[in-house]
């Protein structure tokens, strides 16, 4: 809390303020449920934290790690909170609110202090969260490794004659069974659904000749793993090689592109320098990655006009792909941090192509 | 959507902007996670609906349900969605912003718009989502079913010498057993942990002479259960008796004084009134209920300051409580549907006080 409002002010701004999310779990330990009644973290330069609760929540705050160093606001039920917020809050100059605050809190916090100016507060938060300490690398080595085991066990599995949704639910299980708190997405998309880079796996039975991405993922210890896998059941489609070893060679290259200071979009175009090279530039219909930890997506952003640079301990995802619409899809996903002389892969299960049955 | 459209140009807004919530599954059918990346739905009075979505998911977005009477409008990792946005939005007058849309998003929109003055679209869609058709009320009826049989089978467990998140767990379970795709809260509070209403079940061990508030449910073919129990551990605890009996009062004198017409407030004051005047009002330290369906809360609360008055069709949770700090707590709590002639329960387990091992 202290060096998040201390980075706030090196921004310029006048206080941050967070609602109950990974920003709020991040800065205090307290991770309640997101609900209609603001739970709002206020943090000032050169301030102490307080803390707007809920009258009913007052117990629960106060037994939250973070607790002994703010104070807490109580507000009941039937009172405006907002009003109660604004005696927290500056009444000029900008405010940084939390990026996945309820849009229905701020216009509340809005109204209630017209004069300031609100911005999000990933600005100051994102970068925080970005670099990860060693407990938090350790904590997304072990989740990356859960899923490693998640894919060379679901290679065993039955795909052909099955629906993905039953492909879906082996994932699911295997991401608890090999250590995940909770399974959170469980992408199985065959044929031409491979093409929807966020399909959701439904009841069309697999076929041979299918390529089927998977992208799988869960909470371990507070962090999340992330990874894609495409394999193909039985023989190859036509033209799918090609593509594999296109997506694949710009994976590897992404890979090899990542060091201490680069900008993040670096890494992005050197993945899509290739695949374009290759003629697919406008099938690479997304980022080359996300950064990881608290949420599944956080800064830094993998993306053209990112030119935050990567520091020591950034954790995120390089996953090129192409989408050949009405036929098929390729993706291939690791967990990355950045290491002083390069990066780390997380992710440590075969890239090469694996023929399922 | 059309319904939502013509609501809003009566109260008169210029457009309505959805994001991926509650909300959005509501309009058109379409739930993906709600991301970074924004998925916007808006919708203007006299227009026709418009969806901004990542250019990934054209394909996932163009399967779902609504998705024939809307058009689509992608954009590309690495391009500013909010311009993209403006192009779909009035420049001036009042927009009324899903109340989940995140923060960061609202933010981008405001930027974009800059003449436009957004206030939370709950003004609007609350009030339709609050008011249930039969398919929906029998979505509701179902999961309070589910509910009621979990609180049956509980109460053969053991509680004495177990912790409060065995017991939680058993919940959990029960709630699945029964019917619920997942098991979404299983607040277990015994002891002096009751008085604290949203307590959080851990390692305390549950004793003899302990009070235990239980307050579970789960989602069941999209819809929401939500009850809570308090039940004692064998001889109840001093001064118990006259708490439980006054809550179990003010619940069944709030459910009396259903009938559409009244205002949601007058719901509150009634059990409200009953507490006050045996001088407990400072223990009740929440509103009495809140509207549930596609979310667990939401409109219309049944709270001070709420004069929306309820009609027939509308569900909402009836569940006042007491809360002595350090020594017990006591919740009764029962979904309720407005009927053309007062009120039906969804719950029917029993309210008297249930004794367990």
């Amino acid at each position: 809390m202290r060096r998040a409002a201390e980075e706030a002010g090196r921004q310029g701004l006048a206080a941050l303020v967070v609602a109950p999310s990974p920003d709020l779990r991040y800065l205090c330990g307290y991770d309640p449920m997101p609900l209609e009644r603001p739970t709002l973290l206020v943090l000032r330069p050169g301030g102490e934290p307080r803390m707007l609760v809920p009258e009913l929540e007052r117990l629960l705050a106060a037994s939250a790690p973070g607790s002994r160093v703010f104070d807490l606001v109580g507000w009941t039920d039937g009172d405006d909170p907002y009003d109660a917020a604004a005696g927290m809050l500056p009444h000029e100059g900008r405010i940084g609110a939390g990026d996945r605050m309820w849009a229905a809190h701020l216009i509340g916090l809005q109204a209630a202090v017209p004069g300031a100016r609100f911005e999000p507060a990933s600005r100051v938060l994102g970068r925080l969260r970005a670099v990860k300490d060693d407990e938090e690398l350790a904590a997304l080595r072990r989740a990356g490794r859960a899923a490693d085991e998640t894919f060379r066990q679901i290679l065993r599995a039955r795909f052909q004659g099955r629906r993905e949704e039953e492909v879906a639910a082996d994932l699911a299980d295997l991401l608890v069974a090999n250590g995940h708190a909770s399974a959170d997405f469980t992408i199985v998309a065959s044929g031409a659904n491979a093409a929807s880079p966020h399909h959701e796996p439904g009841g069309r039975t697999i076929l041979p000749r299918d390529a089927v991405v998977m992208d799988f993922g869960g909470e371990l210890a507070g962090y999340y793993s992330d990874t894609s896998r495409t394999v193909v059941v039985g023989e190859e489609p036509e033209g799918f090689r090609e593509v594999y070893e296109l997506v694949h060679e710009a994976q590897e290259a992404a890979f090899r592109a990542v060091r201490p200071g680069v900008p993040a979009q670096d890494v992005d175009a050197v993945a899509r320098g290739i695949i374009e090279e290759a003629g697919y530039g406008d099938r690479f219909i997304h980022r080359t990655g996300h950064g990881i930890g608290l949420e599944v997506h956080e800064d830094p952003y993998i993306v053209r006009g990112n030119d935050s640079r990567l520091d020591v301990g950034t954790t995120f995802s390089i996953e090129p792909g192409i989408y050949l619409e009405g036929r098929f899809g390729v993706r291939i996903e690791d967990i990355v941090a950045v290491t002083a002389d390069g990066a780390d892969r997380f992710n440590r299960s075969t890239r090469d192509l694996q023929v399922v049955d």
